[in-house]
């Protein structure tokens, strides 16, 4: 292996910046040179390619999002578009390509190495930490950290003035950064899509807990759940003063946390390791505090999450 | 003078905390004795009262909120109501009284002043900074940091991905925390109730700019401007990926800023001095980097504030 | 087991408060009722105890350091102050005991059960994660991240005036902090107790990279390593404007992370678990993402960590 | 004018950014064109000029430092070297001259003006506040933010072991820091250069708190005052535990808070029009909320600062 290609690809997170200096830099370290592909696949059919140096990386660790721009790109769907993508890269002379981003990602460079014989390996890299084979994920425990940050700003107001407030955290298909940040924050009661709990029964709690003499209350709801809205409503006919805030993008930003730089760093480096050794269509995970590789196709599967025990846990500690 | 009440009323902002601290300790160094009530003039009314000594207020500067608690009050829109509180307050032996709050807890002061000759003191804490006669007020200054690091964190993936955001940040009335918060956080526009821009003229600002390679753009939209929803389908209409994010209660809780603790110190330590000095019905106002004392009549009008400069200081610097 | 007792010891750290918040709230809710004691083993001594219900630890999760007190005791290291301890307890009721610390707690805590056969559990703290079979103690994410911040902020200087830092992290005996802030913080060097490197060596890696147009430098030297002084004075005789900035105690405070708040969170419940299962020697540990328990004996043995991995990342990386 | 130069000089501090992004767009708007000067006042000397564009000052507002680099030049101190200088603008048809930094930088400015009766305009850049002629300069909030939280982190450890901390916080000649912070984290005593206070009455309060039963003590030492050292040892000989924390560096970094970048934002932009008015040895200032221009001939005199109202009370709040 001579040369290597790198992109991010779908939503950003933060770490990425830190995955993509590590493939750099240990890259060069090894004499593989490194193409940057700017705004994901889409940049491998429009010839978004640029070289990168050991001083092009300097000083980007500190900041979230991603320097390589990514994007959701249709053409690359298509196999015409993936053959484009092919041939621009064999006229550059890359034969590796690292991506960095969520399952959609792992599904596109999937079909890319099938299709192609190419040699792919993909980085982790969502907020959600929904990814199957691996514990970590790039970003999720930044985005943890800001959503609890935002809950403890909440609880502030909801002391103060005895109030209701649910708290929408992200989370499409996974109750990830909800139960967590909801452990982390001292929060009252969850909502999430893996989870039964219906929205008759929050309200029955809320009610007792106030009879009891517990005022204030703060609720996190997974995005996912869909019940944010219904919960509101079910609670505002019976109690005043509920208050709706939903997180939002900020937990998508921001300087990463140690963790997701370490984690960065490490990944970064098993991915071109995992190439140099011949690896060809392999992803990086994380189990029991190291990087490990694994088939990319055992990552694009559904992340089965057993979450009973912080559920229960974070109703004995409320 | 030999004692006073002190109470919070209305929303919560950063710095209440800082501001009670120190009306209580300067008070117990005149040999001033200070008696907490919570949950605001309802307190007065339902003799919610507990003798505050020097160690009771030992470690609460580092909070946002308010640990006396805050409510609003319907009884005390009643003169039957303000007459239990006043007559309470004679019973135990209070004869002054500071509150911390808005223009709502202002009025109510000053009608409780009018009503029973009763020596009043008001410390304008509000996160909007919409109180007439004073330069800022107590939380306005944590609240425009935390709507900072929020677009600074959105612009993480507002960059990343190419992408237009709305951002609603808080304010009623007050375009205040929009229009600073736009120039900090290096937004491209803004849409706040104080300025004329048509929700059609931000569009075409965005539309030109990207033909001129300007992809990502960040708006900030004041809360009452009532246009967040108006924007984001007129944007929807003629441009991809477009995001709102309504930053919410995090933006009223938070511990407080450097500057809103050292405010909450000095306007404390004025209105007990206010009081003793004999003035009746004034509020403590911050002017030219320094404490002032004024007639609650002039603290009660609307505040009209002139914004252009930072307006046309944001369209420069987009 | 009715009642148990709980107690912080040692150095302070970070996620202390949500162990303690967890082992309350478990235990009451398995009947077992429990006492706190101040200031660590000497509060055992002095009768320094409190009842704690589920009020008492309510919004401790934010807080830093321990609402409980810890101390060093001198007595304790003695056969007749532990005989005193034990019968303050046998007095009181308690038959379990919950510390919370580094080694040196636990030595006590096992001393303590091979005397008088009785009950001990101990959570593991220590910023400076140097406890023997387990991967995480309470505290040490929270000071990795306060001690990257203050590496991201040296950064800024280093960068805009071309200078040499060296930046002094806590550990003692663990280059924990070290390795782990220097990957998470791009610094360039690093030097470790775990690590032969000489001084000379890197200053000959700085003049070699100062030639090749690398101007600034940050060098992470851990408390524990000795070498901050000789280092500074060997670099200051060749190169001008080198600064040395010692971390210092920051680093042991501050709002607990997400992920110390819910180690606290799920590791209080497992020693909670460990007593009421009968086990009457055992630490709590951390290990693939879950807690697990093991002997005392075990946890007070020196924890041998080879961060040779890292230190060549560092290295890579830089 | 139809061409300005700008470059930062002295120590960095945060906000410089900010400054320079509004020179630059502010320029711009006006149709004069802008050189940046990397490495201050040496720049000029050694021609390391850039051309400044819009997008080149793109995303730097949220850093700290200051991306054009700063140095202390020798040359420039001489004639000849400053004759260099105004040679390599005049050929480069720079007609005006924006510098950034402290009193150095701006005694430095004016001997240019005075000698070549070149155009310049400083705006002031300092972490220490102090400058004559303006109530802030830009760093300084940041500063103090950073102080504070520093004074915050280190009270958990203080609070949890009953002990006393002396904090060394930056400022040479200037308490501002010191005072500030103070009052911001809530600190036991203070001694700055400013001001009478012997060690030993220090140790005196230390000694009649402890006494009364009040255990924890934080002192903040500024710098300035040269007797961290000198009371560290005199309380050590009277009491236990007594530990020095000197926050250093990390003080001059960090991402500028929202003051500090909305001052930024218009000082730069007041410079701006201050050279198009004609102005040519005028420094912008902050007063009563606003920027203004003044004669650097004023900024360049001591700042005396009456800092008695705030040591009062810090005292009583204490």
């Amino acid at each position: 292996m001579n040369k290597i290609a790198i992109l991010t690809s779908g939503g950003d997170s933060p770490g990425m910046n830190s995955a993509i200096r590590s493939v750099v830099r240990c890259a060069l370290s090894k004499e593989v040179s490194v193409v940057g592909v700017s705004h994901g696949y889409q940049g491998l059919i429009e010839k978004r390619f640029c070289d990168l140096g050991r001083r092009d990386v300097s000083n980007i660790i500190t900041r979230g999002g991603t320097f390589l721009k990514t994007a959701r790109s249709k053409e690359f769907y298509s196999k015409k578009g993936r053959k484009k993508a092919h041939q621009n890269m064999s006229e550059k002379g890359i034969d590796g390509l690292v991506v960095i981003g969520g399952d959609g990602t792992f599904k596109g460079a999937l079909v890319f190495h099938q299709e192609f014989d190419f040699s792919v390996t993909g980085i982790p890299a969502t907020i959600d930490n929904d990814i199957a084979g691996t514990q970590e994920t790039l970003g999720f425990d930044t985005a943890l950290n800001t959503a609890m940050d935002a809950i403890d700003k909440i609880r502030d107001t909801a002391y103060s003035m005895d109030r209701i407030f649910l708290v929408e955290v992200m989370g499409r298909k996974s109750g990830a950064i909800a139960v967590h940040s909801a452990l982390a924050g001292g929060a009252e009661d969850l909502l999430i899509p893996e989870m039964e709990q219906s929205v008759s029964s929050v309200l029955k709690k809320v009610q007792q807990g106030r009879e009891a003499g517990k005022k204030s209350w703060i609720i996190i709801v997974a995005e996912g759940s869909g019940k944010t809205l219904t919960l509101a409503q079910e609670l505002r006919e019976h109690i005043d003063d509920v208050r709706v805030t939903v997180i939002g993008h900020v937990q998508r930003g921001g300087s990463p946390s140690a963790f997701d730089r370490i984690l960065g760093a490490r990944m970064g480096s098993a991915a071109v390791q995992s190439l140099l050794q011949g690896k060809k269509h392999h992803a990086v995970g994380w189990f029991n505090d190291r990087p490990v590789t694994y088939p990319l196709q055992k990552a694009i599967q559904h992340k089965q999450e057993d979450f009973s025990e912080f559920i229960e846990l974070v109703q004995i500690l409320t």
